[in-house]
């Protein structure tokens, strides 16, 4: 069955893209300070087989991950390239770090001895990130266990080489004070303990400013698209191209409704609706139902009514029929529409999007020309 | 790797529980009135591979997906039952329909045309569903294509057997008024058609009123477990069991705040919050972020802070540390979560929670006893 005869919806990555992004970002550093690579979550749904190659092709040499079997995964394809795993070591996995040689990024004083110990097992330095928590309350050494492991530094002995990393709660609201006084306690806490190189930002991290940069910054949604300076012009290019397939194109009376709960009402004659072959099962989020915008070629056409599990119904009034019929294909992420705009009209963020794309539509990748 | 070390999210699906709910179903139903059952988005999530031929087993005899791709995926593991192809028939599509025995739903007259060609030009009736539309304007003969098929039934030749379709807008709401709207439209439509059998009710549609079931019904939603009948006790019992690890417990310092954007502050001296492996990439979503609820044993406890991309944090305060600890599962979905209530927390529907999912999940079959 050829592509064309396919109803399935079409997710296109432009490899070359991310790695644009990856340059524009890295562009932002000064000499020396390295530019990771997260690819967790599949690299935010968009393949992380496919895409921490490309990203290693054009120099990132550190990735990380949130799960050790994302590790797992990637290390066939990038065999000397450092992986970082954001999740930690919890016990009974430490074989795996090391066979798999993934760098744990340790969040408590219990996997930090977890890690010396296995260290010690095997009589030689293991290489370990150590994350202290300035702010999330979510991961990390929370402050009684910095405040430990700044008395007794003898604890990360067997590690090596080590990293030092901590993650911004609010780097995307760029006038948040919680930034400042994140970047003042790691500083604080890295002056106490021994000398090791430190990563603190993440894609929003970076553009706040070089004080955020440290010796490594860890970008993962700006490469992918998502902007970092939000309510400031999008440095990043689009990576994605998701299109969806008109099936039907119909004039509907005025006075009916359309879609479940029949919340849209065909108020004017002359309507014509195109119904598209995707839906919330395919990632495009149930919360744009009424909002959500597609675009057929060059023009612009609104989501109405509910959005189904596996379709979603268009006002293609005025729409010529040579352009607005079945086969046509629509865009619904892509040139004309941002990810950032896609999850405004959902009411969520860029993210989200990304990483609910899932497995179901017809992937390309473009490879860099 | 054992299962015990992952740190992944893990998703039980109970196949006796969808049996269960299966003849649940088919029990609302007089004698002789067919109970199909709709597998399309991967069983809503749960694995059309798994759920269907564990349907077969208990009588279900005709299956529904969205679009040809999941029909020819089922095809091998189901040799002898009828599959329909709910997204019609695109031009292209007739030879693999034709060499799989998909049963193609026609949502056109256009449709219609296409399917009785490749009839004719194969010299063999064909099996179809034809759609009316009585009240969805998304797919189906609009009603100025129902006319020109009363007038012209000839069109149908050459197909055989034939169901007629249509598809319930506002079954959940048991009083809205299009719902018998619609069912006068379809018994009207019918009776000027040729005589064959007609299928009309989805879940909802089931427990409205035995007028709704005419030959065959659709069940999909109530299989896995969502409740058919809003507002009433559900009918139906959970299939699905939706657990997380728990990475880090830590206590907090009153002042501080939790997770992206801070927009959760501990305002309590002794508050223990709990770090668990799962977020939105895994289909947990972000829209239940400081709504949503988990169970520890028996003990309810609240998603506090944004749920990010891989973790969520939970306020653990006053459960006993040999509960709350690294290590421990907390449930999502489950015995005590009713998939209903998991989406009411989050401002969407059960079928959204259900076919977010996705294959990021450690999966787990239990097989009927």
């Amino acid at each position: 069955m050829s592509e064309t005869e396919s109803s399935i919806s079409r997710l296109t990555v432009d490899l070359g893209a991310v790695q644009r992004n990856y340059r524009r970002v890295a562009a932002e550093l000064g000499p020396g300070i390295e530019c990771a690579a997260v690819v967790k979550a599949d690299a935010y749904g968009l393949g992380a087989t496919r895409v921490a190659p490309a990203l290693a092709r054009v120099g990132a040499r550190s990735f990380f991950v949130a799960q050790v079997e994302e590790g797992i995964e990637l290390r066939p394809l990038l065999p000397d390239v450092q992986i970082f795993v954001l999740n930690g070591l919890q016990p009974g996995l430490e074989s795996s770090c090391e066979q798999h040689r993934l760098t744990p990024v340790l969040n408590s004083l219990g996997e930090v001895e977890l890690w010396t110990a296995h260290s010690r097992k095997r009589s030689q330095p293991l290489p370990a990130a150590v994350h202290l928590d300035t702010g999330m309350n979510r991961l990390g050494l929370p402050t009684s266990e910095v405040t430990r492991l700044i008395a007794e530094p003898e604890r990360l002995r067997g590690l090596s080489p080590l990293l030092l990393l901590s993650h911004l709660a609010c780097a995307d609201q760029c006038e948040h004070e919680g930034n400042s006084r994140q970047l003042r306690l790691f500083q604080n806490w890295r002056g106490q303990l021994p000398a090791m190189p430190a990563s603190f930002a993440n894609s929003s991290g970076v553009f706040l400013s070089v004080d955020y940069h440290f010796d490594m910054v860890r970008p993962g949604a700006s490469l992918y698209g998502v902007n970092p300076v939000p309510n400031h012009l999008n440095p990043m290019v689009q990576t994605l191209l998701l299109e969806a397939k008109i099936l039907q194109v119909r004039d509907v009376d005025r006075g009916t409704t359309v879609g479940y709960g029949a919340t849209h009402r065909i108020n004017d004659a002359g309507v014509r609706l195109a119904t598209a072959a995707i839906g919330y099962a395919e990632g495009y989020p149930r919360s744009a139902s009424g909002r959500g915008l597609a675009f057929l070629g060059d023009q612009r056409v609104n989501v109405v009514g509910r959005v189904s599990m596996d379709l979603i119904t268009l006002d293609v009034t005025g729409i010529p029929a040579d352009k607005a019929r079945p086969g046509a294909w629509i865009e619904l992420i892509g040139p004309h529409l941002d990810v950032d705009v896609v999850a405004e009209r959902a009411g969520t963020i860029g993210y989200e999007i990304l990483t609910s794309l899932g497995g179901r539509h017809r992937r390309r990748y473009l490879e860099p020309s």
